[in-house]
């Protein structure tokens, strides 16, 4: 395990390390553990902005990281006085919030997403959002995932049979949460599942996700007709020991449903739907998911790990959208959430896939319908098939769509999608897209603050203040980077124009002329704006016609 | 110039050269020298795929091209004709359409967009679409622009007087239109500009637009103030005698309108609108584009150049959409595009900008509604402003969303917006994304045959037919390549399964097994299914449970 080493750590290339331009500070809340990382960004013209962190202690030059030892367990404390309060029975989030308590965790996300505890709970209590912790994970910062919060991107890591190694899933890993990854899901089907699992989890500043049943299948050499709920049922215990704080889960993936995607483009195209409707044919009996849900339900609820209900038989192209086995699952999805809530324990729902633009919205408003309003967690959209390369983009148009419309957190999609596992560059594309994707939405939403963040880079462009508005991007070094192949001097960093117009054409120069002089008159009528008008028109001439210098320069 | 050398033909990094996979064909017409060239792919199947081919003769291995001599004039014998006819004053495909004449350039747009040649001359009539084509631009395809045609694209190329170079300039041309740029403009502000639009127009197969205020404000040294009306003329009239197809023109930047702008975040961006707001104010009169409308609609219907009315007062944050100088100046093209087609001249609109998603349809609505149909020109729109470096994405995906709601077509961003002048790759970058915004709207739209695209390289997938995935793809090369990264040897290409799964998950194997069993079955009823998947669940024991071999081996 080397990822910690100097190389990795230079902050042009690695994962870790401080990101240039930003400051890494904490808000703190009602007791002293309670430390809310924030991403600042100190501007020169003496302002500052704060953005939502999720890249952990890694961004820290006061934390020193050892992927040996992983991160600091920051929640123990909270955990363990719960135990000791002794509450038989009371272990996930939405038990305390059904019971009007507001844990730290729900403090912990109020003061990161700027809104009152109390509404937290509420929206916790209500089944609109979860906060997917599990007790054995105590190194994770909480974070929370419902439409009445900003968006969440999660990105998957995990190695398969064909590739990838363990140092190589810890690296995307906190690749992904340096970009802005809310959760990482390890979906790794080869070799070391465990053993990959447990590094990614001691180190993720990050929820984590999985889909239990890709080790349930290792565990039975890859012969889906050998699983059984008893291997399965082992496998998520094993998991959840571990610390794993969400799981896919492909329980609505009936039976009866299979044969309704026999006449599709593409069949079943989820990799667990695909196993389950596999095991329900060989034994022509209904999924063990569904027959021992309850039973899940008990395992699930012990470590606080949340529900992300599978959705086994999503479209896989734009010709199965919104068909009847995708919606016939949807259903049966509704149906379990409820069953799980009566279980306390935080359910999200999974959504498509591959979907025209013109079929979204019909997703979103038919799942939170028939849910009751639990989390949607959608992979995309995507929007066209015909863009291998380039589905981070078909995807990420349908992603800022759906969630605007109400989704809680975007899986993202790399430009591997269809072609090859991603590496350390498509994971942040993916993730850079699905961050821009979830900003759209956040401000389509009008969330609260979300537009001062545009407000202020909009401003640093109009001002020339380029090493602020570098600063304040979402990805400052590709910013910079690219500004500099055409400028590379440094005075271009405060020249009042750019290579795109170069210096005669520059219009926010003379928009900045233009609001010199209108800028204080704004109040006034328009026949005094008028009249101000002729009197600098008559000053422009009298002066030598020299006043818009931006263009005689 | 030495863009046509064998080192730039090469397929994997030239501009010209056949698109490996692709083969060159063509549709004709009526007549003989009428032929549509369209790009089909061939699939291992037997069957082919024939998509819209904007690349013109570089892509063509018969034809041998020479960017000093220019491209073959294949409309000069329809122009000659219609001048020979000599009908007094007709030049304008919107004055023939009105008289009910199809003229051969509607009957090639109609067999390149697989329509019935009247519904195109209607369209044009009803002023719904436009045909941007000059009578001194014969080298050019013909193609057409309108909400009831497939989504178009534009890619802007152009020096500045920073960077760049004429050879650049139509090597970007050619690298936009190989793939899938449906015009270009040439937006240079640079040395050399009547040079580089010369070579640019001489070897472009697509319409060529231009911003003429830019060479306008060169010839008066670059000042504002000394710009005039007969400066303006004298440059329009240079630039349609070399056969420019379409000029933004910033007539509706009324000098009322400027005061508006005083207290926007971002003041005017368009370059020509804060020129035209500049002179506005120097002068303290009305604009000159403005007051002298009518005598420049009579320049362009003697050439048939079609108007794009520039939206000089759109919008450069997302703070500043929607507002009242932008749709001050919208009110005013409306009544400018009344003017122009009662000369006949051709006109679209152009619209933002920087727009959050929710506050898009707005701005298609009412620019259809105000201007009666005419075509909406956008670019993008960006829909958060906090990701420089990736703008492509910001604004591909209010791209898709207003082109779904009726923008005819798409100005495309590159990922060096806002930063740097795009390079080869840029452009490449920008086109594709804005490929894929356009075909998902004409998905959403419900387009006919869109889907047919989707569904051959859907079809692909499913069957483990990589090559025709590759070939179908928007960009084969990349794809392919993407692909090779994680499997490169050969065998993997007829592999029933990919990188990201592996032999044993592949969910696309399993779901072709369920094909086999119930494919012939989704005529039956229930109960039928029902029995049938009892017995061949029997089948399945008594064959010794190795019925799914996919998961087996």
């Amino acid at each position: 395990m080397t990822i910690q080493d100097a190389d990795a750590r230079t902050p042009a290339d690695g994962a870790a390390g401080p990101v240039i331009g930003s400051h890494k500070a904490y808000l703190t809340g009602s007791r002293p553990d309670l430390r809310v990382p924030v991403r600042r960004v100190h501007l020169t013209d003496g302002n500052s902005v704060t953005l939502y962190d999720t890249s952990g202690p890694y961004t820290d030059p006061g934390v020193v990281t050892d992927v040996r030892r992983g991160l600091p367990p920051l929640r123990r404390p909270w955990i363990e006085e719960r135990r000791a309060d002794g509450q038989a029975g009371l272990v996930t989030q939405l038990a305390y919030a059904r019971r009007g308590e507001i844990t730290p965790e729900m403090e912990f996300v109020a003061l990161r997403e700027n809104v009152a505890p109390a509404f937290v709970r509420d929206e916790i209590a209500a089944g609109r959002a979860v906060l997917p912790l599990n007790v054995n994970h105590p190194e994770a910062e909480p974070m929370i995932i419902g439409k009445n919060f900003l968006v969440k991107v999660n990105a998957n890591i995990g190695n398969s049979a064909v590739t990838s190694s363990v140092e190589e899933e810890v690296e995307k890993m906190t690749w992904a949460t340096r970009w802005g990854a809310d959760t990482v899901m390890d979906l790794s089907t080869g070799r070391d599942i465990h053993t990959t699992r447990e590094w990614v989890l001691r180190n993720s500043p990050v929820p984590v996700g999985t889909v239990p049943i890709y080790q349930a299948l290792e565990r039975v050499g890859g012969r889906a007709e050998e699983l059984s709920w008893e291997v399965y049922r082992d496998t998520v215990i094993e998991q959840a020991e571990q610390g794993v704080d969400y799981m896919t889960v492909h329980a609505g993936v009936l039976l009866r449903y299979v044969p309704l995607t026999a006449r599709r483009k593409t069949g079943i195209v989820s990799r667990g739907g695909s196993i389950l409707a596999a095991w329900c044919l060989a034994h022509h009996q209904e999924n063990f998911l569904y027959t021992h849900f309850a039973e899940l339900c008990e395992i699930l609820r012990a470590y606080d790990v949340t529900f992300s209900l599978g959705d086994g038989l999503r479209p896989g192209s734009i010709a199965d959208a919104n068909d009847e086995a995708q919606f016939a699952e949807l259903r049966t999805l509704a149906e379990l959430t409820r069953t799980a809530r009566e279980h306390d324990v935080q359910t999200m729902i999974e959504g498509p896939g591959h979907v025209p633009m013109h079929k979204i919205k019909e997703n979103i408003d038919l799942q939170q319908e028939l849910c009751q309003e639990a989390p949607f967690y959608t992979l995309g959209p995507l929007t066209t098939d015909v863009a291998p390369g380039y589905d981070h983009i078909t995807s990420g148009i349908g992603a800022a769509m759906i969630a605007w419309w109400g989704t809680a957190m975007l899986c993202y999609v790399t430009p591997k999608e269809h072609l090859g596992l991603p590496d350390r560059d498509d994971v942040k594309t993916g993730v850079i897209t699905y961050k821009i994707a979830a900003h759209a939405a956040d401000l389509a939403k009008g969330h609260p603050g979300a537009q001062v963040w545009d407000d202020a880079l909009s401003d640093a462009r109009f001002e020339f203040r380029w090493e602020d508005q570098f600063n304040l991007s979402l990805d400052p070094d590709t910013a910079r980077a690219f500004h500099d192949e055409t400028l590379p001097a440094p005075p271009a960093k405060t020249a009042h124009f750019c290579s795109m117009c170069g210096p005669k054409f520059c219009s926010m120069k003379i928009s900045r002329a233009i609001n010199e002089q209108f800028g204080g008159e704004a109040e006034a009528t328009p026949e005094e704006v008028e009249a101000g008008m002729l009197a600098k028109s008559r000053e422009f001439a009298e002066s030598g016609g020299r006043l818009y210098l931006p263009l005689a320069d």
